[in-house]
């Protein structure tokens, strides 16, 4: 399958012409993104949780606590709508009404179950890891029983998702191009500064190629 | 009010002292973001939409099209979540256990009204789109009374409130200060770059100075 089924629950309602339910643009945002939001409701009450994710397959794992709310949600079997959201820029159109960002989003629904073992969890936490910063999983200090067992993690099974894009300039109304108004995108981007050395970094200890590379250039 | 009352709604459960209940703090990170990210449940399934917010005073500002599964949600009195994440940096620590992001975020709940009269929805509108960029409502061609009308906006009192947020160096494990690895914090920050004006921008017309001032210097 390399498109997700258009259904009721993931179709794009305001602006169709924006919605891709395609799996490889869907995976590109998720795997560019660092953080996500996971909405789940209790009594009708919704909750939106920022945290990080890592997509493996069609499953996308969390992690965190093991007391998380949360995650114990997740654990029970209830539905959960994790999305994220790309900022690309300010769209400044003639008119206020045309004003709008551009940006790539993505909305994904499933059910999750909890890793349970060992070898499994180790696996998400190392693609979770790598996820953070790539090739970090391999330098860091791995995790001890303990501390795997004071982790829980998450698989949601992605069954239902779709992207929203938007690109380019403004769209005014034809009869507004006339005015004198300054028109155009500030476009965004999320930029990576000097490595901040932790202030107890042994000394003779050289920043990783793996995350010096990560820094923006002037 | 200068603080939000700590109740069962709103209070950190991980990490409680990464919480903070204070007004200033809370809103001066909903009025730095550009999005945020709001959940509300149907028949028990969440959703998450991103969208663009404004607030003002104690109430927070959503608008979309007429015609939006959210508003019309909100509109019908439902309580929804509203998070706001802003990334600060990836917390590089020796452990993978202790990895982290530094972050500030916000989770506030309300309920919301649909701004009837025109006049508060024009208001609404100027403090959205001055959100977006300040500056940006004084210079645009105002809504008309047709766009005034296809546009819903809502106003959500904030009744409850809470920040998280986590800044500095990692915090690693006494015995793993030895290790050879390095550790520190990738400082992120949203950048915005040249702007792009509108291919069909006519000439003579500068782009103003509050968006060029936006941009980012070397």
């Amino acid at each position: 399958m390399t498109h997700f089924p258009k259904t009721e629950l993931n179709s794009v309602h305001r602006l169709p012409q924006r919605g891709q339910y395609d799996k490889e643009t869907i995976y590109r945002i998720v795997d560019e993104a660092k953080i996500c939001h996971v909405g789940f409701a209790v009594d009708g009450q919704p909750f939106v949780i920022p945290t990080i994710h890592a997509r493996d397959g069609d499953m996308l794992y969390l992690h965190g606590a093991k007391a998380s709310r949360l995650l114990k949600h997740i654990a029970e079997g209830h539905p959960v709508c994790v999305t994220i959201t790309l900022l690309d820029g300010l769209v400044l159109a003639r008119s206020v009404f045309h004003s709008s960002m551009n940006y790539r989003s993505v909305v994904l629904f499933g059910c999750g179950t909890v890793v349970e073992e060992d070898a499994a969890k180790l696996h998400a936490l190392e693609v979770l890891t790598n996820q953070l910063v790539a090739g970090r999983w391999e330098d860091a200090r791995k995790p001890t029983p303990k501390e795997l067992n004071a982790t829980t993690v998450v698989a949601l099974s992605l069954e239902s998702a779709s992207a929203k894009i938007r690109v380019g300039p403004p769209s005014d109304d034809e009869e507004d191009y006339a005015l004198p108004i300054w028109a155009g995108v500030l476009p965004l981007r999320q930029q990576a500064l000097e490595l901040a050395p932790d202030p107890r970094l042994n000394a003779g200890i050289p920043a990783p190629e793996y995350l010096s590379d990560l820094v923006s250039g002037d």
